[in-house]
């Protein structure tokens, strides 16, 4: 590596230096976003934005084939719209943005922007359902959400992000109660198969849920230091909105019901949550599926390379595209192969192929794989199907890597000095039984900043007594501190 | 028809009668969209933003094969940043939505829901291009605005409409023209191609121009009442906003110049366009490239209909779903076939598909279009290709029958009193004689309400005097009462 090379690489803070620093600063030098003019707000730059369209689309594809569809709500709320639920208010009046002028007019009544929508899409739903026919109700929304943040960080909390919001109505509170599980699942495999990102599936302690929900549930990450990302979260909002909202229907009984709701969502966090859990000293490890550029080619300029390498490339380019491959192909005189390579690596692309004067005549190429950095010499011949391959090979190698390293760090203790040790030193989870209460849970994360990220979905009996109050244990919970 | 059918059919205001109810009917009844508790704000629903998702997917396409990338900026603008261009804030300001509190503090400064984002774009490229090298930057968001309308109307003009906005910045003059043009031309291809809408591409006057523009380009359709709708607008900022948001780099001769910028957009409201240039009195006609169901199967519910039709519906609809044809088979037991036929006749679905235990023995189906109404029984072999072909040719017919619209209400004058015996009576397009002044525009739109809809991008010389003011003419212009 030329000490140009090294430069480069050296404008990124090593991620075992300071893993907060080093997630800012591939997240600037990879071009992902930027901070705006507006405070707390950021900018999605295009290659950032890239991965958040093949999300998007990964997912979108999801929600459709488990039947829902997609609309468009109002970004504003009127303020006595909110009020309607009184935990919902609680938990969200503190953190929105207040509209109170049109033009030059004061309006009559304040408006929020939308922290979430349970309230606007409450007040169609109850105009659009009349009888059990209308049901399920099965609705999905992308839209931009604002929160009043104090402390922002770049795609991890920021006072507007991104997000779908699914919002659905049930005849009955089972078939809630099964969406709502569903919708989870639907994440797990979304965050599994296509960001190579193992999450854990559980429950909400009260604590935790969301204001307003019944019940809530989430899927939880393990980030490369150790804490965990709250990936997703699904709830199964009983009929709470429904009666504040008059979310009524006439039954196959001919008598009047209120409908069982269900709400779920996940934002551009998951961005953040795939740098991190993937990522080195180098910069980003982008999954091949959410990669904007699965390869990259570079060709090396070397004697008359423009006309005896670069047809090559250009022909391998046009194959692996016919192939839906996503490719770029790196001619640019200004910069030394050297610096692209550092370049490409700190962007992520799973793949380099390397292709030189030497190279053609042997009819073969390098390849050089983002994660384990590995060089392949593969004959053109058959190319296409081979990097296809690797590249599937690529993201199952990541998704194992990130399982690994969450069994490497989940510790099973009833023991308190364990326990408190665990959080002082090597970070992950610490799965112990706790007894239920919220006194105990807040003491714990008083003294150790771990909370509980969720409860098992299908609770085995306790390990043993409560870590925090040595009472029975009621179920072995996840701890962790967290995003 | 049954009596029950026609009452259905009853509950839309006829086309002829009263073009504006009918308008509203057909958007209600046919679920497109619907009133919120927001004033001036609108529900789209489902089956309104399954067409708006085709036109995003096809718009998109076209936005990226043209070299730009998708992005996202910041939902509010800083007062400081929208005051810095003079003409831009003064076009804006009195429409836009305050945010003056986050959570229960008092902002201090207040915060512009956007109405456009000139203002928080300039001010990021101004710190990411430093030289020619940067350049063109080819951005494009699809985004949520806020307009504060006094005067709303469903998908025409709303105080929240969805959009995409292109932002690009351009080494010259020559490059930034362009591309003005070459996305006006991007938009007729896709007007005319998807949306089965021809448009007029042309150039707006000074008084009709874009707060802060150089100069504003629009293509505008004709409606079915005769009205103008102005469908999307490109414009060539010139180094307005580069100057005063500093967008400046270093030139291929070392010296530092400001970039060149466009801008160019178009909205939600052209699913009100494509309601208003296709439609009739029975309700919608959908292009089939936008159709969200491109087919409508409806089995004919005699005998066992269940054991002898339903299968060979559900085996067709897969040969067509393997086509990429978009269907729906409407198998629900409450209602008739000729509701039905009401129903998805109202939805605009280009084609239905009926069969009955008849069909079956013969093995054909019968396939109604929506446009026509013509009748063909169609044998089931073969069937898909079929299929296809007619929703090419259904589009096309679309597209004729929108030009042929066109060109029987586009009158040429010199003659003022035929200029306004044509605005009193039959409505559409007047081609006359205009000297260029702001004033005899001024006085036209007053007298007749009609104005200049656009202006020729290659001129020829007026075929008379101004047709108001009876001086040299300029130029023949656009003339049409408009949306």
């Amino acid at each position: 590596m030329s000490d140009q090379d090294a430069a480069f690489v050296k404008t990124i803070t090593p991620r075992s230096k300071d893993f907060s620093r080093w997630y800012t600063d591939v997240i600037r030098r990879a071009e992902l976003a930027d901070y705006s003019p507006v405070k707390g707000s950021m900018v999605i730059r295009p290659y950032g934005y890239a991965i958040w369209e093949l999300m998007q689309q990964a997912l979108d594809r999801r929600i459709k084939e488990t039947g829902h569809v997609n609309a468009y709500f109002p970004l504003f709320i009127p303020e006595s719209l909110l009020k309607k639920e009184a935990a919902h208010v609680e938990g969200f009046a503190p953190e929105v943005a207040w509209v109170t002028h049109g033009g030059d007019e004061q309006l009559e009544e304040r408006l929020v922007v939308r922290p979430t929508s349970e309230a606007i899409i409450g007040t169609m739903y109850s105009k659009w359902i009349q009888s059990w026919r209308d049901l399920p109700l099965l609705i999905n929304q992308w839209a931009n959400v604002v929160r009043w943040e104090k402390v922002t960080r770049l795609f991890l909390r920021t006072t507007e992000f991104l997000w779908q919001e699914g919002h659905t109505v049930h005849e009955t509170e089972e078939e809630a109660q099964e969406e709502t599980l569903k919708m989870l699942g639907v994440y797990q495999d979304f965050t599994e198969t296509e960001l190579a990102m193992p999450v854990l599936k559980g429950l909400k302690t009260e604590s935790e849920k969301f204001a307003g929900a019944l019940r809530t549930y989430s899927i939880e990450a393990l980030m490369g230091d150790g804490r965990a990302l709250q990936a997703g979260t699904s709830h199964n909002l009983g009929q709470n909105f429904a009666k504040v909202f008059d979310i009524s229907f006439q039954g196959r009984d001919k008598t009047m019901q209120y409908g069982w709701q269900t709400s779920w969502g996940v934002t551009t966090r998951l961005i953040g949550g795939l740098i991190m859990i993937h990522g080195d000293d180098s910069g980003l490890i982008l999954p091949p599926r959410v990669a904007p550029y699965q390869v990259v080619m570079v060709p090396i300029p070397r004697g008359d390379w423009r006309a005896t390498v670069l047809p090559h490339a250009e022909r391998i380019k046009g194959e692996l595209e016919a192939l839906g491959i996503r490719v770029t192909l790196d001619d640019r005189e200004e910069h030394s192969p050297g610096w692209k390579y550092a370049e490409w690596e700190l962007r992520g692309v799973p793949l380099r192929l390397e292709i030189g004067p030497r190279d053609v005549k042997s009819e073969q190429v390098m390849l050089v794989r983002r994660d384990t950095r590995d060089k392949l010499p593969v004959p053109m011949d058959g190319l296409g199907s081979y990097i296809d391959d690797l590249l599937r090979t690529i993201q199952n190698a990541l998704f194992e890597k990130a399982v690994a390293f969450r069994d490497e760090h989940t510790l099973r203790t009833t023991d308190r000095a364990e326990f408190n040790e665990h959080f002082e030193g090597r970070p992950g989870y610490v799965v112990s039984p706790w007894c239920g209460s919220a006194d105990c849970e807040a003491e714990i994360k008083t003294a150790t900043q771990a909370t509980i990220r969720n409860l098992p979905l299908d609770p085995a009996p306790a390990s043993g007594n409560c870590i925090q109050c040595g009472k029975l244990g009621e179920v072995d919970a996840y701890f962790a501190k967290s995003y």
